[in-house]
C-alpha cells in the first residue's frame, strides 16, 4: 500500500504556516506499515490541485488531501476531486442539518456560504464531522482512493485515526508493521559514522531489512536510523535490538541516547541515578546551556541553576575567578569550582569561550574551554575548537559541555 | 519567475523532521516577488528524486532541491541532477581541498566518502561551503535551472540569501524592484490586529500596492509585512515608508520592532542609548531569557549576566527572597532587588512562574510574575496568564517579560 499526502493551502507555500500535518500523517502511515512515497504542498489553484491530485494518485494507491474544506471561495479541494472522480457536487441535506445545528447550537446564524461545506462530489462517502463544521470525504476512483480532510491538526487527527487509517488498512489488506530506531550520537563526522559502520551497512545491505540511514542535525549531532518491517510489532523490535546492538559494538562510544532523548535529559538522568546535583557557570553561552536543561520537564531534582557570569566582574566578585584573561582551562576550572561552591551543588560544570565575531585577548573564534569541578573535590578541564558562527558555535558548546560531564561520570 | 522546492530525505516522509526548510524558502521567493508552484517531499529513492524534478521542472522554472548532498551512500541528490542534466559526475578539485583542509583545520583527517561531496554534475556551478562541508550547486537545465543546497538549515539559509536569491532576481530579469518590511508586534492577537487595521487594509485593497499581510510567528508575535513593487529601490521605500506610518498610526503601542530586529536586540539597544546595565534572575525560564539576549552580538556592553535561581533554595540563599512561596509578584519584586545587588546593575529584571506540566503551590500553569528593580530604586510587578505548553510558556514568558522592561524605560 502506498500513499501520498497532498497538502492544499496558499499560506503553506508562502511560508506562513508549517506544514506539521504531513509530518504527522507520515509518522502514522509507517507505523501502520504504509509505505509514503510524496508529500506535495499546492497553493489554492484549481487547475494546480487538479493536476497534482492526477499525477499523484498515478503512482499511489491512496492520497490524503489535507486543507481546501471551509466554507470560503478559496476552500476548493471539494471542485477539484469532483473534477478528478468526473462527476458532480450535490448537497448532502443530512451534512447541511448538522452544520445549521452547530451554528444554532452555540447561538449564532449560519451565514450562508457555510452550505457550500454541505457539498459532496457523488459517490464519494461523508466521514462525519466531530470537532468542526467540515465533514471529510472518502472518494473512490477506480481501484485506487482519495481522501479529503480538514487542515485543522485536530480535526484532521481525529478523522485520520476514527475513519481514514482503518479504510487504508483493510483495502492494503497488509497486517506487516513498521517501526524505527533512532540511536543519538555525538563525536564524530556522518561520514567518520559511515566509516566505522561499513560493515553493518554492508550486511544490512544484503538483508534488505531493516534499512538504515545517518540524519545530520547539526548541533544535535548526527542521528542513526533503523527502519525494521516485520508481521508483528514485536518481531519488529526484536530485529532493532538485533541490529541496534551491532551498530553499537562499532560506534559505543558515540552513542548517547535513543529516540526522544537528547543530550539534555540523558545527562539529567545520568545524574538523577547517582543522586547528584548540578550547577553551572555560562560566559560564552550565556543562559542557554541552563535554558536547554530547564526545557526538560523534571529538571528540577537535579538542576540547582546557574550563574550567567557574561561581563568578566561576574566571575571575578561572584566566582572567585583569579583577574586576568578568562577564555583559559584555569579560569574555566575555577568557575567551575566557585558556581560548585555558590550554588552548594555536587557538581560544578563551566563554560567560557569565544563566540566572535572577533578574537578576544588573542584567542580564536571558536574556541571553548569547559571546566568541571566534581563531587569528591576533583577537578578537570578540556578545550575544543568549535565551528564558527555566534550561534552555532554556542549550541555546540552546550552540547560538547554536557557530553564531557556525560563522559567523566 | 514560478519557483518549486523539492525537500529530499526519507525522514521527511516519515515525520521524523518537520520540514521548515520548504516554509522558510516559501517565505523568502514570496517576499522577493517570486511566485511559489509547488512543494514536494521526496523520500532517498533515486528514480523518485529523478521523476519528482522533472515533473516539478516541466511547470516551473526553477527548482530549489534541499538535501541529500551528504557524504553517505543514502545522498544521492547529486546523481539525480546529473540524470536530468544528462551529463556525468566529475571530481571538483578545488571543491575537495576545501573539504580537506575543514578536516584538517580541526584536527581530524578526513575519512574518503567526504569526496563524494566535491562530485559535481559537468556544467554545473559551484556555491562554495561556507558553514558545512557540503557545497551548494546551480544546475542549468536549458532556460530553466536547479538548485541545490544542504538540507541542515543554517547552511541553506546562507547559501540562499547569498547566491540562489541573486540568480534568481538576475534570471527573472524583472526590472521592477521588490521590497518588503515587516513590523514586529506584540500584545495583540491577528484577528485583534485585523480589526484595527481594517481602514487601512480596505484602502490597500484600492490601491493594490503595496500589499500588506499578516504572519503570525507564535511567540515572536504577529508580523506585519508590507510588500512593494516600484521602478527604483528608492521608490518602494518612499512607499514603504509612507504606508508603514499608516500602519503604526493604527497600531504604536504594539509595533516593538522593525525587520530584523526582535524584542532582545530592541531591549538591548534601548539600554545601550540609555548606558543602563542589565541583570536578570530567572526561575521559570531557567536561562532561556539570558540565552536570548546574549545571541545578540554586542550584548555584553549591556548585559551583566545573570542569575538563574532554579532550585528555591537559590532563591533565599543568593537572592535574599523571603521564605515561602516562590510564585508571587513580592518573589518577583524580592529576585529583581536581589539580583540588581548582586550583580551590581543598574536594572533588575526577574521572572518566576509555573511551566507546568502541574500547578505550583496552587499557583496555575502558565501564570508568569515579573519583577523589575529600576536604577532609581523604583520596584514594580505584573503578572501574565500565558498559554499551556512547557516549551510556549517559557518562550512566551521571554518576550513577555522583556516588552515590560521595553515599556518601563
Amino acid at each position: 500500500m502506498r500513499c501520498s499526502v497532498v497538502a492544499v493551502g496558499t499560506e503553506l507555500l508562502l511560508g506562513q504556516i508549517v506544514d506539521t500535518n504531513s509530518s504527522w500523517l507520515g509518522e502514522q502511515l509507517a507505523s501502520a506499515g504504509i509505505d509514503s512515497l510524496f508529500q506535495v504542498k499546492v497553493g489554492d489553484n484549481l487547475g494546480r490541485i487538479v493536476a497534482t491530485l492526477r499525477s499523484t494518485l498515478e503512482q499511489a494507491d491512496a492520497i490524503i488531501i489535507c486543507g481546501g474544506l471551509g466554507p470560503t471561495h478559496d476552500d476548493i479541494t471539494r471542485e477539484a476531486i469532483a473534477e478528478i472522480m468526473g462527476v458532480e457536487l450535490e448537497m448532502n441535506d443530512e451534512v447541511a442539518l448538522v452544520i445549521d445545528q452547530l451554528f444554532t447550537s452555540r447561538g449564532r446564524r449560519m451565514p450562508q456560504n457555510n452550505l457550500r461545506q454541505a457539498m459532496v462530489p457523488k459517490g464519494a462517502k461523508i466521514i462525519e464531522q466531530r470537532r468542526g463544521t467540515a465533514p471529510g470525504l472518502i472518494c473512490p476512483v477506480g481501484e485506487k482512493v482519495m481522501y479529503a480532510v480538514p487542515g485543522v491538526p485536530f480535526e484532521l487527527y481525529e478523522m485520520f485515526e476514527r475513519a481514514i487509517l482503518p479504510d487504508l488498512l483493510a483495502r492494503s489488506g497488509e497486517a506487516s508493521v513498521i517501526k524505527s530506531r533512532v540511536l543519538r550520537t555525538w563525536g564524530d563526522s556522518e561520514s567518520g559514522l559511515n566509516e566505522r559502520l561499513v560493515g553493518v551497512i554492508n550486511e544490512l545491505e544484503k538483508v534488505g531489512n531493516p534499512t538504515l540511514a545517518f540524519l545530520a542535525s547539526g548541533w544535535e549531532g548526527i542521528k542513526v536510523r533503523l527502519t525494521a518491517k516485520a508481521n508483528t510489532e514485536s518481531q519488529a523490535i526484536e530485529l532493532l535490538d538485533i541490529w541496534d546492538a551491532k551498530v553499537r559494538e562499532q560506534v559505543e562510544d558515540l552513542v548517547f541516547g535513543v529516540d526522544g532523548q537528547n543530550m539534555e535529559s540523558v545527562v539529567l538522568q545520568n545524574l538523577r541515578e547517582r543522586k547528584l546535583t548540578l550547577g553551572i557557570a555560562e560566559s560564552v553561552t550565556g543562559g542557554l546551556m541552563a535554558g536547554r536543561l530547564t526545557a526538560i520537564a523534571g529538571a528540577s531534582d537535579v538542576f540547582r541553576g546557574a550563574i550567567v557570569s557574561y561581563d568578566s566582574e561576574v566571575k571575578f566578585e561572584l566566582l572567585s575567578v583569579s583577574r586576568g584573561p578568562v577564555v583559559s582551562e584555569s579560569a574555566a576550572k575555577e568557575m567551575a569550582v566557585g558556581v560548585r561552591k555558590t550554588l552548594g551543588s555536587d557538581i560544578g560544570l563551566a563554560v567560557t569561550g569565544v563566540a566572535g565575531p572577533t578574537e578576544q585577548d588573542g584567542v580564536k573564534v571558536g574556541t571553548l574551554c569547559v571546566g568541571l569541578a566534581m563531587p569528591n573535590g576533583d577537578v578537570r578541564s578540556t578545550t575544543f575548537s568549535l565551528p564558527y558562527g555566534r550561534e552555532q558555535m554556542r549550541q555546540f558548546s552546550v552540547i560538547s559541555a554536557l557530553n564531557f560531564l556525560r563522559q567523566s561520570l
